[in-house]
């Protein structure tokens, strides 16, 4: 089997499924008095130490959730409902994850006055046009790090530069979810506030997140008891705690791994294919997504003719696969109809060798050309 | 080591952790559209026939969730938003979970009435009381199944027969967290519109839990992909998920089993040790929790000396074991300051021997004696 779709998940890692085992020897509730009550708790400590080295921020900051969904939602919900009194105007991108979108859809319908800031060409935030709308009625900023569908780095410190200087009020949440333990994530660094991350993007398990906010302007979205000073209350996934910290552990955050990987399966592609395109920035980009459209393809059918050969890649976002409509995020990009339909998202991760790089290429070309000879 | 803290959270079974360490291996994302997520939807779907089966419900109804507290947020908040046009009176009791009555307490302060129903000195909703508050205007009851200090069975049956007769347009929610696995749960023939329940408190994993609904009249409390009809966004925990199936599946939900313990461990105290008072209705418990107060004596000291032995139990709920604070179940039972202060949480699982239980009783007997003897 050769895993392209890093992206949509990864496989846990033999670290991350061995902290879930050992969780399941020791597995006291870590509100509980005694003492494998005070042995969970120290899991969780130890978990958030290991995460917040990594951010290089305060481990205080640091909340586990059920996911990027939730800890997006967090951000989101929870920052603009300690805010709402200081001001209407919230900011997003038109190239968000739909936790994202829905949640500021969502804050819309509620009356607030939601920006969808447009992105250039190649897949980056406009931050010309997203200066325009940076006042002092703006009160909190979303914006990703790295885009799901085409892996493209936003530029985040230019924007936060900008909100610092305009709208002085507003605090930055910065969607980590495709960055963090991918490429280097530190906030302070960013001008982030906030930050969500996701342990099953980077060999974790699913069902464990965190959000990161340096700022005490939160309230909760969900309601309970004491646990997580009550921000996010709910006995907490020890399991999933300590495999996410074994995993982002074990992560190189070292770019250039993920971008050789990418850069020969771009180089073959572009090489052995005709009428190809590949979409977004290649200056900015993570080196763990290649977005490429396939002209005259729908992708859908070469996804599947793939997976005879077990190779695995996607069609954009797994979160929206099951919608059939065009991909926002390369609409937003101004793609045709054409590229949009043939597009291919190939997901790399730290273990994918050259040989399945290779290999995959020289399939993707057979398949193409077999395609195109009979559809 | 002798675990007798089954309410506060339970030991992964086996199945349990084999479900979990499978997943690892058959990691695909649910919503991806090749094989490997056409597996892991697969999972999602068998589990949720294992549950369904127990629960005696159309799977179509059931929705995971990261554990008891957002299944109850879920079922709380995602039906009072939709029915908020219709009435504003919504009921619970005053012993329900924090992750109930927290949820209500927020309600309230967005201006719903609240009723908190009263309960007996055996620990059982007062039905007379509640009735006076069942009108037209109600829209919304949710009282738990089993109480998680106690182990009292409340009147659900009869409840569900007055909200029908009274309040007619109201949906009836249970919180099974502490009766899912361990009696049988059977939601049509409670009366109950919806049901939570969690995985970690019957040998599944901590992280996952989920809302049986069979009305569709619900909002969401987060937001973002397709997943779940929308009504729970986020990549779904397919491991957690899978372990939970794998955990209920082996449950015995033959009451007498726990019971037997449970009866075994009174009989010893209530020999052995003077001036103790078992709390809560003998004829009305789950058998999974034996909730005894050891007058003149602070339940702490008494767990931390057991805890020397190796025996662990709870001075309450874990959720609220870091709040000074007394017992809210107890004192809505009419429970003296005494009574309260004294109060130890004993509660059982399947797992649980004789000799365990003997032992245990034995030592807490020794410890009770000493404790009252130096203090």
């Amino acid at each position: 089997m050769i895993y392209l779709d890093n992206a949509a998940t990864t496989k846990p890692c033999g670290e991350a499924v061995n902290a879930m085992v050992r969780v399941a020897e020791e597995f006291g509730n870590p509100s509980s008095l005694h003492g494998l009550g005070l042995n969970a708790e120290k899991m969780i400590t130890e978990a958030k130490d290991t995460l917040a080295r990594m951010l290089a921020v305060d481990k205080k900051g640091i909340y586990f959730t059920s996911g990027g969904t939730e800890a997006n939602n967090l951000a989101i919900f929870g920052t603009v409902n300690a805010l709402r009194r200081q001001g209407k105007r919230i900011i997003t991108s038109q190239i968000e994850h739909p936790s994202v979108l829905s949640a500021f859809k969502k804050l819309e319908s509620e009356g607030f006055e939601v920006i969808y800031a447009p992105v250039d060409s190649e897949g980056r935030v406009d931050t010309q046009e997203l200066k325009k709308y940076l006042d002092e009625s703006v009160i909190f900023v979303s914006i990703m790090h790295v885009n799901n569908e085409t892996g493209v780095i936003q530029p985040i410190e230019e924007i936060s530069a900008m909100i610092k200087e305009c709208s002085p009020k507003a605090l930055f949440h910065v969607d980590c979810v495709q960055s963090f333990g991918k490429i280097n994530v530190n906030p302070n660094r960013m001008g982030a506030d906030m930050i969500s991350a996701s342990a099953h993007k980077i060999h974790g398990f699913k069902g464990t997140g965190l959000l990161y906010t340096k700022s005490n302007r939160i309230t909760p979205v969900l309601y309970g008891g004491q646990q997580q000073n009550e921000i996010r209350p709910g006995t907490e996934n020890t399991g999933g705690i300590a495999a996410f910290a074994a995993a982002a552990e074990k992560c190189s955050v070292d770019m250039n791994k993920m971008k050789e990987k990418r850069n020969l399966m771009k180089e073959i592609l572009l090489r052995d294919i005709p009428q190809i395109k590949i979409n977004g920035s290649d200056e900015y980009n993570s080196g763990s997504v290649l977005n490429v459209s396939f002209i005259g393809i729908k992708a859908e059918i070469l996804l599947h003719s793939l997976e005879r050969h077990k190779i695995y890649v996607s069609t954009g976002s797994a979160c929206s696969t099951h919608k059939p409509q065009p991909s926002h995020v390369l609409t937003a990009m101004g793609l045709g109809q054409k590229e949009i339909s043939g597009a291919v998202r190939i997901s790399f991760c730290e273990y994918n060798s050259d040989e399945e790089v290779i290999f995959a290429a020289e399939k993707i070309a057979q398949e193409v050309a077999m395609i195109r000879k009979y559809m």
